[in-house]
């Protein structure tokens, strides 16, 4: 949890913009000794406010070597970017041990390959191993998140073998929460919480002790699996197996939080419309890579549903306010999928529903849309007749409103359940698609029932 | 963590659908047999599945008298509240008792104020006191997140007094990942984490071993600093005290795992329109109560909106198509809004902008719309004019999509940090504000420049 200890106060901050002037003015000596009592997490917060690269790697070298690694595993991806390659082979691998497994193949899994590879020959071999066999699995599942240091003992141990091993492991181990206990082939037989060795009387056995309900995953579990079981279990670590069940590491909690954050910035990005996650940071030409296809995608979508509006030139020629009408109810009914849309993906993300889900679903959808274009549709129209005085206008303006909340409800409900079926992500462009249909609709049914309006009573 | 120890396999899943069965037809001897073994986290969420109230109640009434009150803390608000009000009072009582301080609070503060009253004074003193303590703090702020129970004990205390404190607590203080340090005036001066008890040599003071830079909050601090916290500094539980600085609770890591869910569902909700978070499986009548305010905003925004189009019925008239392309402009803009949007609104819950980024950001993005303008202008209006064959029409488009963009870059990033900068919630009703902006100017631009263009050569 916390550092080596230091005389600091209570509740103590941090003054970033003193520091900021003592690194860009001070000698060598001052910087080390304004730094040394930082919080790791306080020194990665403040290297990346500094805006000069010259100003950040001066506080990374002033780092004490013990902190520099953990200091690195803090910093924005960016700035670690920019810190690693600056930093001379023999101090990367220095660093390189100092971590944690899981973050030591982060960071080698984000340099370029050939010195990565070069790098990666170089470490001594148990670490350059271990490394390498999490680099096997992909980032997203619980063998990219699992560190492969854990305490374990065999079964039949007694209690005090066992927080003999913690005490060993404690220098190489970080956040060890719990023990595990496995048979000789390594099958995990149950765990052991640091307060249950505690309370344990002595000479007791951890089998006598132990929690056999143990949740855990495999190499393969997706990572929004994983954290769904650190919230339903409450869990401080989750062991990780292979597939024949054989212990290999664990995830700790701390990883989880940022897994959260990260699938929580995800949806977000895909709900609107930005593909994938956006440093806030980053430069306008990444920036402009990165949202000008989305928006390409939607012009194509629009000047689709703009060629609905082209059909009834007549129409639109002959009542001019039908043009601004139509746009109405293709907004509303745009806002009113999102509405749907939003609760859909969220709840598939967290696990509340599944594809069996879909009927009651789209049931519930379809009365909400229907009570909500009974109420807002008879809005519109005697608002429309109020202003307009045309009573076929506001007719066809409620009618409309309420065809396409309906519409609105069933492809926001429909579209997502259908990507999670095809085992596709049910965020990606949801949004796009539920809006192109909702903006058609909207066009659509507007002016065609005024175009069959006119006609009649015209 | 993990509950009393019961012989099932490892990896073990469970079988809802066979449960469900037994639920709904085996006698009550079986039943309480089939759900014995379950986690409490998985009887929660098989009682959630179920749709009858009958047969949920007979699930709950199944479960063993100390696993109950786990079930009821982890099931569905929506289902808790139906449990609570079919439970006598006694037996709700005893369930109180059982349940963290935190946790009893919580359900007390869900319950209609008349039965709380009553249900508070049956309660044994110390515990109503405790509740009531509790009971005082907002919900989202560290006070209504903390649990008053701990462990702690007086500087100048031995390590193997701190271990028999651990042992005295256990039964009765859930999660304990620390000791906490304090003098006589329960001021905190350390913290000491269970790992580092194991790993003290006998006779060692707890000075000489636990962390001094202790992260603490007070009890005013708000949720989502008490996040941030965790998020930076990694921690399993988080001291908070009272203004003075005096130890009154602490809050646990599997707490802020649930508020981190709850603001990235809040943000979404927000974003899109819904106000606040929805459960998924709520009644279409709640849902439409939730929804229809928004969805009536937004019919304002747009119809005025419309205005702007009706000021411009004689370009219509004589150019239908313009109804068309005005369309075109608006989603754009809108689209385009929304991607800034998002960025910002997640970058300022995150901690990660504040106001002082101002003129970066918006540079930035300023930057970035230009960009996207001229290509996707470009694009557009070369488009329009091999469709249509109007060089007006054409120039007009593009010069439109251009505007529409810086336009949609100002209001999405200056609203959301104006809202910051009051104290206000940067995500509520910001994305109907800018779609409305983005619809305004859109329709406006290109109707407007299109008006002039026909005037001068037309």
């Amino acid at each position: 949890m916390s550092p080596e200890t230091a005389d600091t106060p209570i509740g103590w901050q941090t003054n970033f913009k003193q520091l900021i002037a003592v690194a860009e003015g001070a000698p060598d000596e001052a910087l080390k000794d304004a730094v040394a009592p930082l919080h790791p997490a306080d020194a990665a917060e403040l290297i990346n406010l500094v805006e000069h690269v010259e100003i950040r790697e001066r506080i990374f070298r002033a780092l004490a070597p013990d902190v520099a690694p953990r200091v690195l595993r803090l910093v924005s991806p960016l700035v670690r970017e920019q810190i690693v390659q600056g930093l001379p082979a023999d101090r990367l691998q220095r660093m390189l041990e100092h971590l944690d497994s899981d973050d030591a193949a982060d960071l080698i899994a984000s340099m370029p390959k050939e010195r990565a590879q070069s790098i990666l020959a170089a470490l001594p071999g148990p670490v350059a191993a271990r490394i390498q066999q999490l680099l096997r699995y992909p980032e997203d599942t619980a063998g990219g998140l699992m560190k492969s240091e854990y305490a374990a003992v065999l079964e039949g141990a007694t209690v005090e073998e066992a927080i003999e091993i913690v005490r060993i492991l404690a220098g190489t181990v970080p956040d060890i929460h719990n023990v595990f206990v496995v048979d000789r082939r390594f099958h995990l037989l149950g765990v052991l919480p640091l307060a249950g060795l505690i309370l344990a009387r002595e000479g007791q056995t951890v089998d006598a002790v132990m929690d056999r309900q143990v949740i855990s995953a495999t190499v393969e579990t997706d990572q929004e699996e994983v954290a769904r079981l650190f919230r339903k279990y409450d869990l401080l670590s989750l062991p990780v197996t292979d597939l024949r069940g054989a212990l290999l590491g664990r995830i700790t909690v701390d990883d989880v939080v940022d897994v959260l954050e990260e699938e929580a910035n995800e949806d977000f990005a895909k709900l609107s419309g930005l593909g994938r996650e956006e440093p806030v940071f980053d430069s306008p030409v990444r920036t402009i890579r990165r949202r000008l296809p989305w928006l390409g995608l939607n012009l194509v979508t629009t000047s689709l549903s703009a060629t609905v509006i082209g059909f009834f030139q007549g129409t639109i020629e002959s009542t001019a306010i039908a043009a601004a009408l139509m746009t109405i109810v293709a907004a509303q009914g745009g806002n009113a999928g999102v509405q749907t849309l939003t609760v859909m993906v969220r709840g598939l993300a967290l696990g509340q529903i599944s594809a069996s889900h879909a009927r009651p679903i789209l049931l519930k959808e379809l009365a909400v849309a229907g009570g909500n274009g009974v109420a807002l549709g008879l809005t519109a129209g005697t608002g429309a007749y109020l202003l307009h005085g045309q009573r076929l206008l506001a007719v066809v303006l409620g009618l409309a409103l309420l065809v396409n909340y309906l519409v609105a409800a069933l492809v926001a409900s429909v579209i997502p359940l259908t990507l999670r079926w095809l085992r596709a992500d049910p965020a990606v462009a949801s949004s796009v698609f539920v809006t192109a249909c909702t903006d058609i609709c909207g066009f659509f049914s507007f002016l065609g029932l005024l175009t069959i309006g006119l006609c009649l009573f015209g």
